[in-house]
C-alpha cells in the first residue's frame, strides 16, 4: 500500500468550503520574514474562486491587495461573484483574521476560444535548467526552500559582487519538490523573486509587497501538459522612489511559451 | 466679469456625494464605440476616493475591472475603505448602473516619505512634441477628440502602410483643450491609447478592457507643478492569445521623469 503525502504547495493552499466562506491556514513551508509569503496567498486567493460551486472560465487577471501583514494561523476567506458574463466572470475576495480584512482581490476568470494569435515578445536566450546551479538559500525565510531556483542574473547583492548594480533578475525556478505546474503555482511563482530593492541594493531595509498583478496567458490545458518542469522569470524595477517601487515580470515556459506577465507594487522603509 | 467654463474632463469627473454614495453621468465628450471611454470612468473612480471624506495619502496604485459595458446616463459608486494604516489605505470601489455592478476597482492611497530612490529604465529618445504633428482623427469615437495625440511609431494600420508591422506606440498626449495633469487625468491617459490590436493588425475587431492596473510613480506635487505639459506614452502588447491581450506603458514627464506604469487585459473577439 502507498502513502501519498500531499506536496507541501497543496497543503498550503487547500481549503474547507462552509456556510459560504472558505476557510485555510498558513503553512511553515511558505513563512516569510513576517507572516506566509504572498505567492502562497496568492494562489490561495485563487484557489477560493476555482473551489468556488459558481466558478465559469479559467483564471485570466488576478489582483491582489495586501491590507496588512497576514498573521500565521487560520483564515477565512469570502469569495463573492460580482458578475457573470458570457465570455469574463468577475470576482471580488476577501481574506480575513479575527474579523478584521488582511487582504482584498479581484478575479476575472475567461472561456478562451481559438482565434489569431501572435506573442510579441521573445523569450530571453539562456543557459538550459540543466547548466544552471541551484541558488543556496542559507539563513532565508522557509519559502526560499520551497523552490529551486537559479539565477543567470540579478541574484541579491548581499551575496555577491557586481560592478553597476541593476534591479533585473532572470532565473530559473520550480517547486521543491517537483509539482506539476497549474494557474495556482504559477501564480504564486509571479512572487517567487527577491525583491528587486535586494538586488538592487545591498542594504537590506524592511519591505513590503502592496500590490500585486497577475495575468495569464496560458490556457489550463497548456499547463496541463507542462508538467513538472521549470519555469523562466524575467524581472525588473521601472522606479524606486519615495517609499514604494514596482516589480514587473515575464514568467515563461521553457519551450518560449509566455504563461504569465506579472507587476506589484512595493513599500520599502528607506 | 469672467464666465470660466469647466473644462470637460472635469465636468466628466464631476461627483456629487449623498448618503454614503457618489453620483454622476457619463459625457459625451468621452464617448467611446459602445458607452464611455475606459479611461475617464477609471479617472472618476479614482475621483470617488480621492473625494471621501475619509481619505488618507496620495493614489499609489489602482485597479479597474469593468465587468459589463457601463451604459451613457446616470451612474452611482459605492467607495468602500477596507483599511486604513499608518503608510498606505485600501479602497474597494464599485459603479453601479440599474442596482447591477458595472464596475469593480481597488485603489491604495500612500504616504510617501523622502527615501533613497532610482530610475531604472530611461525615457525613449524621441522629438518634442513641438515637432511632432497631431494625430487627424476622422470617424473616431468622440475620446480621441478630447486629447492632442501624436504618435511617433504605431499608429492603427488601417491608417498607414507598414512593413513589418508590430504593437508598440510611443506618442505625446494631452488634454484637449489643455487642462494642467493631475492623477485624474494622468489615470485616463493610462488608457488613451489606440487598442495594441489595431496597431498590430489592420482588421478592425471588436475588443474590450476588461482590466486595467495603474501605478503611480509621481507625487501630488510633482504633478501640481507639471502644468499643462504634454506627456510621453510608450506603450506595448505582449501577447495575443485565444480572445485576450495584454497592453503594457508607461507615462512620462517631458523632463524624464517616470510618472505612471500601466497594464490592461482586453478582450477581443478573434
Amino acid at each position: 500500500m502507498t502513502n501519498m503525502q500531499a506536496h507541501p504547495f497543496d497543503t498550503a493552499t487547500t481549503l474547507t468550503y462552509e456556510n459560504e466562506l472558505f476557510y485555510g491556514k498558513t503553512s511553515h513551508h511558505y513563512a516569510n520574514m513576517i507572516g506566509p509569503f504572498g505567492g502562497i496567498i496568492a494562489a490561495t486567493i485563487l484557489q477560493s474562486v476555482l473551489m468556488h460551486p459558481k466558478r465559469e472560465g479559467e483564471p485570466l487577471s488576478l489582483t491582489i491587495n495586501f491590507a496588512a501583514a497576514v498573521k500565521d494561523g487560520n483564515f477565512a476567506i469570502k469569495t463573492t461573484n460580482s458578475r457573470t458574463n458570457r465570455t469574463t466572470q468577475h470576482w471580488f475576495v476577501e481574506l480575513i483574521q479575527n474579523e478584521t480584512v488582511m487582504v482584498t482581490a479581484t478575479v476575472i476568470c475567461a472561456s478562451r476560444r481559438d482565434t489569431w494569435s501572435r506573442t510579441e515578445v521573445k523569450m530571453p536566450i539562456t543557459p538550459s535548467p540543466e547548466e544552471v546551479k541551484s541558488f543556496k538559500a542559507n539563513n532565508m525565510p522557509a519559502w526560499v526552500n520551497a523552490y529551486d531556483l537559479k539565477m543567470m542574473s540579478g541574484a541579491p547583492l548581499a551575496m555577491m559582487e557586481v560592478e553597476e548594480p541593476h534591479s533585473e533578475t532572470i532565473q530559473w525556478m520550480q517547486d521543491y519538490p517537483k509539482r506539476a505546474i497549474d494557474f495556482l503555482s504559477l501564480t504564486a511563482m509571479c512572487d517567487a523573486f527577491f525583491p528587486r530593492i535586494y538586488v538592487r541594493r545591498e542594504e537590506l531595509v524592511a519591505i513590503g509587497t502592496v500590490s500585486m498583478t497577475v495575468y495569464f496567458h496560458a490556457r489550463e490545458q497548456t499547463l496541463a501538459t507542462y508538467g513538472k518542469e521549470p519555469i523562466l522569470g524575467h524581472t525588473r524595477a521601472l522606479r524606486f522612489y519615495d517609499g514604494f517601487y514596482d516589480q514587473t515580470a515575464e514568467l515563461w515556459g521553457r519551450n518560449g511559451e509566455l504563461f504569465a506577465t506579472t507587476t506589484q507594487m512595493v513599500y520599502y522603509k528607506k
